[in-house]
């Protein structure tokens, strides 16, 4: 009898699991500690220096307003653009409004590189500055890379380490999925969220550092520190499971795809001069009466990125918005309660979002009850309840000081009912790590809460 | 101490596969044999009158050709609108077309009514005309509803059992998924799937008649008898799986996530009068070389539809089709050869479909090296791996003749490797029923084989 290699493989990965958790229960990495880590970034800050200022948008280069539409697009007719979109929620329409919308084609790769030192799984992860983050440079993922990054459109520098997420075969794929961002602000935009273990020798560079999930779960507690790509791509990875929830598979699957037939939008792309109810300034295009957002132009300097200067636009909420994930252990299996949220931009109407995910500064002008459900019972939260709040940004690239305070509430019954309102449902932590595992099911801002969650998951244990 | 009732429940239905199992196993069910099933069928063919007569536009009644886009519509703003789409893939591009499509924005419910008597489960089946049929009456899901037909829009009778499907929790669901169809002809239209076991009284009618699972999978050995609708819906219902595979579930999803990145497809709504390569004349719509499909018109005579006549526009194919499995045998584990197809129509650029999903006679004109992988392999396999090969038609309410040859081809390394051409991957057959029960993974015409390899697989067991 000769050794046979078998073609066939364990559809499931069953070892990850444990090898996660020793990554998350891990607070030394081959890099030193989180202490270590303060010290490098702090280095890494004063390293380059990094300017941002606003400009008018007659100061843009390489973008301008086009003749017919007023879409403000960039010459090459690459990155994004900004046009107008019409939307109507609702058959018939409830609701509907014109507004401003970030179009982007093109799939993204966010990518982060994971490899065992000493038998514990470490994540490379970069200092990396964007323009709209609130404090500049972030925690990234190995590479966040568009489409133009990587087809030479920048005409920039390579993107370090791109080919461990395009070269396919050689290297193992821990998650890759295509998720959704900003629903309200992106039209239809999506991008790779890819964790790839790498076997071979990964040459170093400054500004990235190798971290263990435990390292990660300290940093975000840390206000405006990891970044969206990183907490929405680390989201996909499998979590802790249980045999039992609430409602089963079949039954969650089964109310989403009620939502979505419930649920029906109609939007139309539409010049962006055509959005009645915004009016365009010389560095600003803002809403009739202050709300949403603003789209704004900044001019970058910058040491560390592909291309050392340049200028582009911003979208710039008006205020800062408050993320919360309602919780409760039911029969001792840890549940959420998640909403499901229609956003214009979504590519299938409807995903499962946080329990709330708002800016309360656009819903001031309006009495209680027409407040979003569950932000009166999180605004007026015990101390004692809060199991996580921290204050998170999202993608700097196109967002400036987009920030949320992000928080994870243990409820009871008074708070968040077993019964709760009409689009509103409780999943099990482990239902909604695997939904997470496919396109469009878990939101954004759920996708951040949920990594938020994995690392209170990982303090505990 | 008390009995407590628990609050949670299984994630996974695990009585449900030997359930399935009994009912695939029966070939005698509560309303009889399949004899007795093919007697009631012919009956139903005779007892009402049905006729369908080509007509020109002008005697379409509710239905004209928008003075400004040339869109084919019906004067409720309701049903489906046929107008333009034109199609750019790749980037750059590399194909680019126009033509007629199908819009729908509008979700239906495809149900089936499932119900145990005696220990077997069974399942309500409809004998239902549709225009299109090429024989008219087929063996339809217990519901096909439109919005428009259970919001009134039909003026026609209520839908029959849909109060299944729209009320909510008192039923219990087995699937239930919102589906992509024909992505060539139709935009964006996905049907929500569904199959809902009661457990109180189902009132009889005489177009309706319970079946095993056995005895549809008999069923399905007939040409044009078990219609499109009812091969989705069959699609989602788990079948055996098997814990090994030629890739892990991962690695799949990232193969996926990979093609979607790679296939760029930019779609734009246009008006039908500017699809250019097309020409309308009093009674069809038809591409100038008299390929791919063209846009006719029929009048309807029929006693038991919801509206007792009516006249719409229907899609014919040029040509029969051929869609096909290559099936192998990988260690045990029954494996598929998956296409990643992107059809212009599609919600999410990409689906798995058949290994050929073609119509050869758009193809007759090119040097072989052009014609789909795959497609000559098929058309000279010896008749002993020849699993399954039974013609089936596409939705008979929107497509007229579509006819195409189903094959199920147990192939071997010389026709169809194990490492295969860009584009294409082995998936278990488990994976490939595990995926169908999310949205957006698996096209309409692979769900039909699919059914009919779990009919297959039943039979064997």
């Amino acid at each position: 009898m000769t050794a046979q290699i078998a073609l066939t493989r364990p559809r499931d990965d069953q070892g990850l699991p444990a090898r996660l958790a020793r990554s998350a229960a891990a607070r030394h990495g081959m890099s030193g500690s989180v202490e270590d880590f303060h010290a490098w970034f702090a280095r890494r800050r004063t390293a380059t220096r990094f300017a941002v200022d606003r400009i008018s948008f007659g100061d843009l280069d390489g973008w301008y307003f086009r003749d017919d539409t007023g879409d403000l697009v960039h010459r090459s007719g690459r990155f994004f653009s900004v046009g107008g979109l019409r939307v109507a929620m609702g058959d018939p329409p409830t609701a509907s409004w014109h507004q401003p919308i970030i179009g982007q084609p093109e799939i993204g790769i966010l990518g982060i590189v994971a490899k065992e030192f000493d038998g514990v799984l470490h994540f490379l992860m970069q200092a990396k500055m964007e323009p709209g983050n609130p404090n500049l440079l972030q925690l990234s993922p190995t590479v966040q890379a568009t489409r133009s990054n990587y087809t030479g459109v920048h005409q920039g520098a390579a993107v370090r380490y791109l080919e461990h997420f395009t070269r396919g075969e050689s290297d193992r794929v821990l998650s890759d999925v295509l998720q959704s961002e900003h629903g309200s602000w992106f039209y239809r935009k999506r991008n790779r969220n890819m964790i790839v273990e790498v076997s071979g020798d990964v040459p170093p560079h400054e500004d990235f550092r190798w971290l263990t999930l435990g390292q990660i779960a300290e940093l975000l507690r840390y206000d405006n520190l990891v970044n969206m790509d990183s907490r929405s791509v680390l989201a996909s990875l499998p979590a802790a499971s249980t045999p039992r929830a609430l409602h089963s598979d079949t039954e969650l699957l089964s109310w989403l795809a009620a939502m979505r037939s419930a649920h029906f939008v109609r939007t139309e792309r539409i010049p962006l001069r055509s959005a009645s109810g915004w009016t365009r300034g010389a560095a600003s295009i803002d809403h009739e009466r202050g709300r949403y957002f603003s789209v704004i132009a900044v001019a970058v300097q910058a040491g560390n990125r592909e291309v050392a200067q340049w200028t582009q636009p911003l979208f710039e909420p008006r205020g800062e918005g408050v993320v919360a994930f309602l919780t409760r252990e039911i029969e001792g299996v840890p549940h959420i309660l998640v909403r499901a949220r229609a956003e214009a931009g979504f590519l299938d109407t409807v995903e499962l979002g946080p329990t709330v995910q708002t800016i309360p500064a656009n819903y001031a002008h309006l009495p209680p009850e027409k407040h979003p459900p569950f932000l009166d019972v999180v605004s007026a939260v015990p101390a004692g309840r809060v199991r996580y709040s921290v204050l998170q940004s999202e993608e700097g690239g196109r967002f400036l000081n987009a920030v949320s305070r992000y928080m994870v509430i243990d409820a009871d019954e008074s708070m968040a009912p077993l019964a709760p309102p009409f689009g509103f449902r409780w999943v099990s932590h482990g239902q909604l790590a695997e939904m997470a595992r496919h396109g469009h099911y878990v939101n954004v801002h759920a996708r951040t809460l949920l990594t938020c969650l994995n690392a209170l998951a990982a303090r505990v244990g």
